[in-house]
């Protein structure tokens, strides 16, 4: 087995990633309201030894209600239920740090950790919604910079309250009546600019110590925020060439921050078409785009560039957009929209076809062996330490996915056959708990 | 089998509601910290057919956590666990009003329905802890007044979210592509005192419509609130003429809202010290009052009363206490304590006692039939529709309840043998969902 390996997380939504995927043959479309099947993608990702299974979230029902399938969970309350269903395959929710706070965020993911054993994860958002925000009492979005302050300060706050515990500071001594030592439980006193918070944590110490930190911003400021605080980073890249680029560029900021290039992994989206053939696999992938529904994906493809496409003739080309410098939502995604558009000279139709599968995010349609080498050469050229494998459709996507692709993979030497760690991040391969020394340490080499 | 029915809820606390049951041989302190422990805990209340299982919570350690036993797992993540463990029992979680917003609370709160099939509740609490408040942004806890207007307005916020995808509005039409009917999911622009709110909310609308309302104050703005919102009410009543004032009032203050008296039950706290003879029965909870540790129970004592009592004298009787206007903490509770230790002139030690079963709710030890007896006396005699059953130590003190007490109840006609609903609302005897419309109903009643 060669010593550097593949880390694998299953993206999993409704009943498949692809926006027409409810509608087609290979799914049952009342598996979106069971919570039964999200505990079957559980028991699926953990036959085939992936790290970590994960949700996102949002915080609005958005303009989209009648052609959106609407996620019917929570993502942290999904896991607790899935983490009853399994027992070694991580969990990741998304919870956003520009709304709610610190301490209730930290206790949540605590519990979740405490719950699994230690196999719980969070994927940091800023919010970019106007929607979303005016449920949260602010009139418009917070600006992209605004954000990302917040989201410091939160994840700096949530660190300190989950380190408020030391480790063995419960002493569950029933001889003498005592439970903890107190000299071990430590008030935070963080008092800054957006919060100010005691502690200590109402939750004790939980099994990871600290759950693991995923991000997935692919802008300036989320590349700088990944760098100084995540564990994994989930990214949308096309072509080996941008991964390479987005991969160096991540590791190199890494090193800025006092952190080994270890210490994050990067994994691309892949959103993959699996059959016995080439032709079949493209079949396939052909049959999900001819489900699409132009009304939705316009309004969809409208959202990430900021433009009302709605009324705009599906032949055309992309009219005119705006430039980056105006976008205060997801700045990396519309970027790749644009120039996968003007790059390949794209029809709105066209470009909707492509984005159907993952909203941006890399299909292939092939063998499994196809699939295998393509992952394979990413993960050798330095565009990858694994993957975010986003299935078309749920859960057969999956399945074929860990059937016939795992086992290469395993058999180049290149994924665990068995679990050999117990935590998500054992899984991972990071240290079970980065401490409260290490970060401080962390910090002083940032201001120096 | 009579007409009305006994419904009972199990309190579950750690490894029970005596403060030293953590100590005492009967229970395993290892307990604490494990899931399963708590998943079995549901299991055995779904065998005896009760109600619902539910959980306290707190936003702060608080000073006691050398030897209060704190609570691992927050209480929605813990019920999504036991809800993957279970088929019928109803499953309540505490969870806050003062603090949070109610957009996250309503999504939480619906997704723990989904999960578990209808069978959701939360019980509402106007968090009254200086430690809280500093947790959140707070130099001091917010008035008595304060937070019970807040709390009206989360909880209007909150049912208007739950409201605001109506009943069908899912169409999942694979043929034509749409998810759901557009004109039945609605905004609801709340904008008032403490919250913007624009909706919909982001979860479709749950099994029970709206997850069960309890409710636990016993202060007059307590009962008012409860008469208001509230579907089951938990209440500490030391003797049957306090129960049956309690129940006459609170009943009364329903008919005020335009309510039925039917619709909120009303479930008094016990904690059974169940054995084959009351003399064993006694002899049992002496076997953990001997095990209380004066140092503890005198810091939880002086944050009852509001004075620090612990350089007091064990042997002499409470000081002067302030008036309860004074009190902006719990202040049913602070009456309680006070009455219990000047009607029955008990020293501080003998006190300590009295509330080490249960924190102020009444303590019975006798045998089954003992307390099948004193369940139906208040049940008969106007105290009680149903009770909050607190066992002093888990998992053993809830099997000798469901094992000997439930049989005895279901013999006498009075409690369910077989589940005969699916909802936590059924098992309560309350209607699916009151909707959108028979709220408002109510909110104009108040107003005339």
């Amino acid at each position: 087995m060669s010593e550097r390996q593949f880390h694998l997380n299953a993206f999993l939504m409704g009943v498949g990633h692809h926006e027409a995927a409810w509608r087609h043959p290979n799914t049952d479309a009342a598996n979106l309201l069971d919570v039964k099947h999200f505990q079957n993608l559980g028991r699926i990702a953990e036959r085939g030894k992936l790290d970590s299974v994960f949700f996102a979230d949002g915080l609005a029902v958005g303009p989209r209600v009648k052609h959106n399938t609407q996620a019917i969970f929570e993502p942290v309350t999904l896991l607790s239920a899935i983490a009853a269903a399994t027992d070694k395959v991580g969990l990741i929710a998304t919870a956003s740090t520009s709304y709610g706070d610190p301490y209730t965020l930290a206790r949540k993911f605590a519990s979740l950790d405490h719950i699994s054993g230690g196999r719980g994860g969070w994927n940091i958002v800023t919010s970019a919604g106007a929607d979303e925000a005016a449920n949260f009492g602010l009139g418009a979005v917070p600006a992209h910079s605004d954000r990302y302050e917040r989201a410091e300060e939160f994840v700096d706050v949530t660190l300190d309250l989950w380190d408020s515990w030391e480790e063995g500071a419960i002493l569950l001594d029933e001889e003498t009546g005592v439970f903890a030592d107190p000299d071990r439980v430590h008030r935070i006193d963080h008092d800054g600019p957006r919060f100010s918070v005691a502690g200590p944590l109402n939750s004790p110490r939980s099994p990871q110590g600290r759950p693991l930190l995923v991000q997935a911003g692919s802008s300036e400021s989320g590349k700088d925020f990944a760098a100084r605080y995540a564990e994994a980073v989930f990214t949308a890249q096309r072509t080996l060439e941008q991964g390479q680029d987005f991969y160096s560029d991540l590791k190199s900021r890494l090193i800025r921050y006092g952190r080994n290039p270890d210490d994050l992994k990067v994994l691309p989206g892949i959103v993959p078409f699996i059959a016995d053939t080439e032709d079949e696999a493209k079949a396939l992938e052909q049959s999900f785009t001819d489900l699409i529904s132009p009304e939705y994906s316009l309004r969809q493809l409208s959202n990430m560039v900021g433009v009302d496409l709605t009324e705009h003739s599906l032949d055309a080309p992309l009219p005119p957009l705006p430039d980056l410098d105006h976008i205060q939502g997801n700045k990396s995604r519309y970027q790749l929209v644009k120039d996968l558009a003007e790059t390949e000279k794209l029809t709105v139709r066209e470009l909707i076809g492509k984005l159907g599968g993952g909203r941006g995010h890399r299909t292939f349609a092939g063998t499994a062996e196809q699939v295998a080498d393509e992952l394979t050469e990413w993960f050798d050229k330095g565009a990858a330490d694994g993957f975010n494998i986003m299935p078309p459709y749920l859960p057969g996507g999956l399945e074929i996915f860990v059937d016939r692709v795992v086992p290469i993979l395993q058999s180049r030497g290149l994924f665990r056959t068995e679990y050999t760690e117990s935590t998500l991040r054992g899984h991972y391969g990071l240290a079970e708990s980065v401490g409260k020394r290490s970060r401080a340490t962390v910090a002083v080499e940032v201001s120096a």
